[in-house]
């Protein structure tokens, strides 16, 4: 409690000791530099942190359409409630700060984002709503405004950074910044979709948010916006789950760049694009999931021939969240009773005898029996691989999904923990 | 796997290790030995486990009244479905296994349960229905009926035991046998009410299952046993919960046994002898929970003045099976922002300004705000007590709730994960 209350010990210097020790064994290999069209991104160590960058803000040159989405949560963070209320789907400008989630804040919350939302409103000599504001880091603290106006009046002064700068500003318990380009051609015209997002799942003392932005160099309507997040959300962001903890300030938000101009009324280019969207959502999840604290592990579950969509969804998160598949997973036991059993608990209508499941491609149960057939040595070695794929068939119905998770390690524990050590 | 599959292995040779080096420090001092009337006790070692007695079998003098509530389990063991299936509430023995729990065993391990419920009930000279059966241990295995038939065939030469061998035949990770008694005096008869359990939640590799068993020495109609069950369950086993992960194999069952007779159709008599079985109930499910696996805090969760008693046991429960704050717990910090995103993952409809939380009795956030002039040196301290006690005013009701769970360690992960090594 102490690390959490005093000012002296808000930063992350455990966070900081993390990323020098344990970076996640999916970080990638090299990063490049991206900047997207018609954006200015300006990145600062406003003192949330004791090191490192932990101040946002990101310019639009002209008001941008956008389509957002937020945590699920009954108890959300200052931030959420402050953009619900005033963000009317245009954006000149996006203010992240990490290291105070300014949750659980009160109407004083909302007052200090009012603050420095007002002052940044005036340099732009914009209106106050079309001002987005996240936060992402300790839970309960009240966020010092000036931390954030401090550094808009040196804003003029600055020189733009690229999208790199921004995917590290905002990280808590991060490894690694995530970061992702895709190229899309329609017809003639070329553009590229940008996202970078933070966090995974409920993380470290408090640090509670997943933030992803997305950046479209196309113009869209906020019709459009929102159907490609209606058709994409679930199968990507919407499928993974690090420890099953949900934040009080998880952010997802797209942004239509006006570099090109096409007609996405007509289905075929709108395919094109949601596919695009479609990959870059879904890696850039993976990238959420890699990262996971303490992770040795990415699981991977398939629930197929299910009864409804709905119903492999239940059963494919009640797998990849419960502790004991994802210890066992940890000590590469496939050990597929404890799956039967995270199954059960769902209370889905389903019949077990006529369940088939696979580790990888191995069959360890058919028609809800044990495969005595198998071959242990070749099982086992499989159980060592970075990521463990189990494909469930409930032979119920036509419906498949898939969800994303990780494995539940010492190094879980130590992080959330020991951290005080 | 391997370990899981091979017969060699089946045994409990990691259980054997734990139950002699990590006993829960919940462990009470001492046990008595306790007789219940009118039933003989018989334990064995059948070789489901290398050591340690592994069968109970249990027979009344006379067929006694029952009621048994079963998991909710979609994935139900086999004597599950078997129970179900043929009993009809009257009981004249009770068979049960350790080291295998006959789950996901298809038809063959109906027909195992039926080879050795046949053998007992010509011993026994009684109908089958009056057998009732239960299994705990590795899931997915088939279960060798001739274990029990070569035990069965060696009671009449054997002594009866006592309940404490009882309890002691059926744990599996257990690293204490769980028995209590009751004293009852209604008027003026007395009478005992026994109970024994094993198991918290899911556990071990593969072992899955939480069995209870209760005796009262009085004769009860099924009417009065379903009311019992029905009036003290909630409060009782449905309220813990050790790592969120149901069993295919939980049983719980109610025994009658006709000792003394008295008029329970007086709702005096009644409300007296149920104030003794909620009793029992409700220090026998802590037993449970206190023997979490890796255990080091018994977590005590009370939700008060909510809406609903639904609102107050989901919230409850989301706080106690939340990875983040278990492990905040085992760190000894009053991570109270955790508790506040567990109470946000419900998405029950709450005022979060409304908010009042305390771990014991020190105030850490009030009106949906930290406490500022908390005492940071005496929480710190309070949190390194054996049991945390979190209360949680809601404001929105007059309803209150209390759930108990424990933390997660480094030893969960051990003994879930490392058990090979």
């Amino acid at each position: 409690m102490k690390k959490n209350t005093s000012t002296k010990d808000l930063g992350l210097s455990s966070n900081e000791r993390l990323f020098l020790k344990n970076k996640s064994i999916f970080m990638p290999k090299k990063y490049i530099n991206l900047k997207p069209y018609g954006l200015k991104i300006y990145t600062f160590n406003a003192g949330f942190k004791k090191k490192f960058e932990d101040l946002l803000i990101l310019i639009f040159d002209q008001p941008v359409n956008s389509k957002i989405v937020y945590s699920k949560t009954s108890t959300p963070s200052a931030p959420i409630i402050w953009d619900k209320k005033h963000n009317n789907g245009s954006v000149k400008a996006l203010i992240v700060n990490s290291g105070n989630a300014n949750a659980h804040t009160g109407d004083k919350g909302l007052k200090n984002i009012d603050k420095y939302v007002s002052n940044l409103s005036k340099l732009l000599n914009c209106k106050k709503n079309e001002i987005l504001v996240s936060s992402t880091g300790v839970i309960g603290q009240e966020l010092n405004p000036n931390l954030i106006i401090n550094q808009i009046s040196r804003i003029t002064k600055k020189q733009s950074g690229d999208l790199l700068d921004a995917a590290k500003s905002i990280m808590t318990t991060d490894t690694f910044p995530k970061i992702l380009v895709k190229n899309v051609k329609i017809n003639k015209t070329k553009f590229k979709i940008y996202g970078i997002a933070k966090g995974s799942g409920m993380i470290f003392p408090n640090m509670g948010t997943m933030l992803v932005y997305i950046f479209i160099e196309t113009d869209l309507s906020k019709k459009i916006l929102n159907q490609l997040l209606k058709d994409n959300l679930e199968e990507t962001f919407n499928s993974i789950s690090s420890d099953g903890d949900t934040s009080t300030s998880d952010t997802l938000c797209l942004f239509s760049i006006k570099k090109t101009k096409l007609n996405f009324n007509s289905k075929r280019n709108y395919n094109i694009l949601c596919k695009s969207v479609n990959s870059l959502m879904k890696d850039l999840s993976l990238n959420v999931v890699k990262d996971g604290e303490g992770i040795s592990k990415l699981i991977k579950v398939n629930v197929l021939k299910s009864r409804s969509k709905k119903q492999a969804r239940n059963i494919g998160f009640s797998i990849v969240n419960s502790p004991l598949v994802k210890t066992a997973i940890s000590g590469e036991d496939a050990n597929w009773g404890r799956v039967i059993a995270a199954i059960g608990k769902t209370r889905e209508v389903i019949n077990q005898n006529k369940i088939q499941m696979f580790f990888g491609k191995y069959l360890v149960c058919n028609n809800g029996l044990i495969n005595k057939k198998i071959d242990l040595k070749k099982l086992d070695k499989y159980m060592k691989n970075n990521i463990i794929e189990i494909s469930l068939y409930l032979h119920n119905g036509t419906k498949n999904h898939t969800v994303y998770g990780n494995d539940l390690s010492y190094e879980y524990i130590r992080i959330n923990a020991d951290y005080r050590s």
